[in-house]
């Protein structure tokens, strides 16, 4: 089951810029790789130690230096204050567990994002936070996990026909969040196939697992909406281009990032407004089904009701009894007994009892 | 079953401004179709290719440019480069499912709307994509199917009578609007009428049926409102006239295009505020008629639980059975059943059980 | 049944400012009323034809046009050409069914409010659209039906004790809306009593009609609501007094008025509140008596089983039985009886299941 | 039960400012008390005449009018004649029922708020309106009825020890407002009280009697909300001191109050989330306990039918039937049925079914 | 049972500045302790009377008066007036069960806030008022009871390793702040867990336990709401620095109490979230389990209906009664039974009624 939220309570009460890695330890080593660039010119190394990421702060050439794992707080410490980053902004990148924000820090922006992935072990949507630094000549970015989900961007550094590399810091930066936000479809759609199947089955399958399945769904709502809702704000404030490291021509690439998140928001919340009144459904549909059967027994019940009393008077010991003496006596008991049950069921029926 | 969003995951990863088609193929072949006119002007043509239309674009009169179909992008891409899209705007285009939006981009304006109609096969509304870009001199409108929604609007440029051919590009651009929008109040109609059979229905017919048409109409309102409400905030701007490509005359027919929306969207929630009561309606509907139904049966349970015991009575073999020998002991049970019968039921009665 | 909109759709696709009348015909002939006066002036005349009103445009006397009837839309276009009003003026003139909104043309402001009335025929709370143009010496009033809710207004002017006759055409304008604002509060009263009434029924007879009067009174909120709400907005722009044509003391005349509107807004919003947990009550009070039928009935079916055995085992035919050739076996069966039907009800009491 | 508003549809129709008292008549008397202070000097008397409150127009000192009923207009009128009220300003003094709300009229400000009390008789919370006209160097006062809200203010003045004595009408004002929202707070503990009785009730004593007084105290916090919400708006434009008859120094007075307001609805808000699942715990309770008799009887049910139908099979008349003429067949029948018994609870029992 | 807040109306009608001491007495003396540091220097003493802490009124060094129980207001009074305190804020300070709020009086700021801890003796989340005034070379903190949740900042001060040594009173403040604030983090894990075990036993165990259970949190996350919500504008308000008395520099690191803020804000709304729909999950297991008991009974029920019928046919009297006389009659019967039982049995199988 998905804990709302990671430990944090250790750190009550440690001073401000405490580096305590929060979050489970998800790679064995923390790894740095290092892509530097300009329209010319492409070099790649993966870091052997923290230090070789240090020349690349005076270049004028674009460096992106992307951290996989964060439980070495010191390797980020000593990256993060060569390059000038406040003590706050380290504690961040180290706590995973950060709702998305942006700060803007003057020389360089601290943005944090989630990055989706469907756990397949658990079958559950979960997120990974991604820290991105961006400065005016380079890119920072800090997974908690070593994923892939920034490969296609490598890849487009690399074969530098589109147009990244004859831009700056703020359109690589740009192409980061793209890519993460784009990766958000692709769980809605997982989870848009989802809805169908549990709407279909709240009503013909309304089994207590169909309730759970609504249960978890919902619960799914509840920690997607917490993802992506506060991306909406980060994005608007880097599309607004309120700081001097985002180019005006880039802040229209940042408006398409926006119109995303709008629209993964819009899907999660129409998903939210499908899901809802399924809870009713299923319940209603239980009912129904419930009820059916019930009425059905009940019937059944009634129709015996008269028959059995009928075999009960006809058990009677009286002495002066005429009936029972008659030839035919036994015969017209089954007889009128046909009657009633014909009678009732014909009567049930047109009252659509059942 | 309608799909909450078309297919977006597959774009993850590709560069910004990559043209990919997303939406179903609706028409065979891309049509272009091309109208020229000013106050004394009118021309008029099918495009066979794409370049047919690049003349038109240092003409001082006004080009309405209605394009049919989007699966082609190179054409789309040809188009747009011609007459100076942002690569943003082009992807845009081709891409089905996006939100109703503005973009302002200095020389032209892109903006998105939602054409709604009613698929008679599967018998619900459904909306198609329209682009339109407004130029100075020239209006471009993508649709993704072959639609006739704009013809009125053709013929009223043809005709020449209306005030539409003395305006420019702006009055061109608000009436196509125009007409998507009163579009809409068809398809409200429509679902009005349906509402307020279902309102019937959920207390007279209180079937496991009229439980799925109340669902369905709630799905058709979450989709309406995700169709219309952006569109609000799009007109809105359109009438603020922020742009220098919309003129004063013409912002006061946007504010009337604006008016409608609210109704629509009023309508909308009118629609919501209406349906989402009638399932408790529903069920009370159902829960009432299923508890008349469980009352008759135990009331007649109830009645003949007394006789069948006092059939049971008698049929007891005690030696030193006084009634058993009477002479009318077999008249006098019957008499007392009666008598019961007619007690209980007129007890039940005043009660009013049944 | 009240349809939430009037029919709208046949409009789609004409040009703007096509005057087309929607809603229904509910008098048999436009008639105009003009009245005219200042503070020593007063003349009243009912106009024969339209050119009867044009003299009163150029004189600086204050003249109210009331016009009632909206099916001629010549009449209504002839009056408003020469008036100078906008071609979407007419056209929202003489289409039922508007929102109340406030659209500033400079020259003069034009205002659409609904005067609500009781449908005794139908029961409900209908409503007309008043439309109302505030010109610098003139108002025009148009009503769809021949209502007499503008009455005391004509009065006052015709009686000159009252300010009326010393102010201007903002300060008429002001007493047509005032007169119709104060008539909600007594279609407001009248739904407070049936609330009342409502609220006691749905404990005391929770029948399907309650029910159904539950669901009528909300959807009577869902339309006033509509009618009401966008008034707000309306009057506190009029309020505000942007426009040159009020005067600053008569905008606070208009906060008077929209006093009333918030206080008819909060009444609103009351009964809402008030009404939205009855159904739960009355579902409650339902399944309670319900319960209570039931439970007695299970009760006298529980106190019968016993006896029904014991009679059903006296009843046997086994060879050695000594009970059934004691003396006083059938006496004492009749004791047994008797004990477990009295020690039944008396367990049942102390328990309180009836 | 309590109206939800006065009866003002009669004053439909009458010109603005004309003076009709709405509202039931509390008092047998307009009694006008005045108490004239400043530092040094301190005159009370109880006015015989309206006119004896005219020469405190003109002085320095502050004079604080104390009106008792408000059913004499004419009295109302001459007061504020001579004191330079605008007639809408009359007209509301004298119209109970009014919103709390703040007007400035540049010279004087009114306030209209509401003081609640709890009437006994009915059980229920009431309001009152308290009318505060507050001028340069006077403070009138319009209560209802006879109350004794003001007291602790008239002893604060008159002890002279206090600072109310050496500051304006502007904190006589505050200090009126302070005591009438003071108040609040005792409702509130009087309600929170009745809470958490409900509370334990709606669990334990799930009776019809506990859901109508759920659903009085649902009303009771409709009312409440309704009385004190616009107060917030008044008493923050008190606070932000946009009128020049608020010292900047009595402004931190008014943002006490502020601060009061804030805390009386937060503790309304808190009442309403605490009450509105109460009902849902209710109806769960109700059927939780209904469910257990149901499942009590039903299981005594289940457990006599197969003796019922035992004895049935030996009261067959069969002429080979073997088990009848066995010597302890009887006994047999008694232990067969003892252990149906006997297993059938057991195994009721381990289900938890009882 | 906590109360929803503290008593207060027993201060109604008192002046204003008036001290009372509302809240219970937590401690038996109060108790003052001060901290007197610069960068070089550190002091720390227990003050025996009030006026020990007058001379650091006037010295450069930062200050931290901290002042444990409020139930002497003559000692809060004597400390507040020498270092110039408003009297509502005197108020302010002995009044427990305010808001968390933030007031700027220029010279120095009044903040109150909440500390959350959990009660193990009740089982419950309680609060304990914190007020911290913050002036320029001093802070003042005031608890209600006996709490040590500021050790670590005093140790941090002590120890003079960390930042706090050279920074001002702001920061002290902003280190107070903090650690309230992350101390709810490990309130919310508790809870958090809580919520979890709930979330199982709604659907597996549920008994009454479990209702009472999810009431008790919901009224928990009211309170937390209510405590933690207004904190958000506080802590909002002092990180944009409107005061001269936060530093710029300070600024940044409020921001972090701000984002943490929010994230305790947005964790609880997801409680709330998730144990919104429990009751209902509650509700639906609780009918299911009840539904399954009754169906089993009621077939039980149904089966038993024929059998008893048909051993009524073979104890009636009649004369002419073929089957009786048959050799194998009775065990005929028998067979027809089996036939029966099994048949429905294998009907009711496939359709799933038990």
């Amino acid at each position: 089951m998905r804990r709302p939220f990671r430990k944090r309570s250790e750190k009550a009460g440690l001073p401000p810029g405490t580096m305590v890695h929060i979050g489970e330890q998800e790679t064995e080593q923390v790894r740095i790789h290092i892509i530097d660039y300009d329209d010319g010119h492409y070099q790649e190394l993966e870091a052997q130690s923290v230090e070789e990421c240090f020349p690349f702060r005076d270049t004028p050439t674009v460096t992106w230096i992307n951290v996989h794992g964060l439980h070495q707080p010191e390797v980020i410490e000593k990256l993060g204050t060569y390059y000038g980053l406040h003590p706050l902004v380290l504690e961040d990148i180290v706590s995973a567990g950060q709702r998305p924000k942006m700060e803007d820090y003057g020389d360089y922006m601290w943005v944090v994002l989630k990055a989706l992935y469907h756990d397949d072990k658990e079958d559950e949507t979960k997120a990974h936070q991604v820290g991105i630094v961006i400065g005016r000549n380079f890119v920072m970015s800090f997974q908690e996990a070593e994923g892939n989900v920034f490969v296609p961007v490598r890849d487009r550094v690399k074969n530098g026909a589109a147009r990244i590399r004859t831009m700056g810091s703020d359109y690589l930066a740009y192409s980061l969040m793209d890519i993460v936000v784009d990766n958000y479809f692709g769980i809605l759609e997982r989870l848009g196939e989802q809805l169908e199947v549990m709407e279909d089955r709240s009503v013909t399958e309304p089994e207590p697992d169909t309730l759970q399945s609504i249960h978890d769904f919902r619960r799914e709502m509840v920690f997607l909406r917490r993802s992506v809702w506060p991306l909406r704000e980060v994005v608007a404030r880097l599309e607004r281009g309120d700081s001097s490291l985002i180019q005006k021509s880039t802040a229209i690439y940042f408006r398409d990032v926006y119109d995303h998140t709008i629209q993964v928001i819009d899907t999660i919340e129409t998903f939210r407004d499908m899901v809802s009144p399924m809870l009713e459904v299923y319940v209603s549909s239980v009912s129904n089904k419930m009820n059916e059967v019930m009425k059905v027994l009940t019937v059944i019940g009634t129709i015996f009701l008269p028959l059995t009393f009928l075999a009960g008077v006809y058990g009677m010991n009286f002495k002066y009894f005429p009936e029972i003496n008659w030839r035919w006596g036994y015969g017209f008991f089954w007889v009128i007994n046909l009657s009633v049950v014909i009678g009732m069921l014909m009567y049930f029926r047109r009252k659509r009892w059942f």
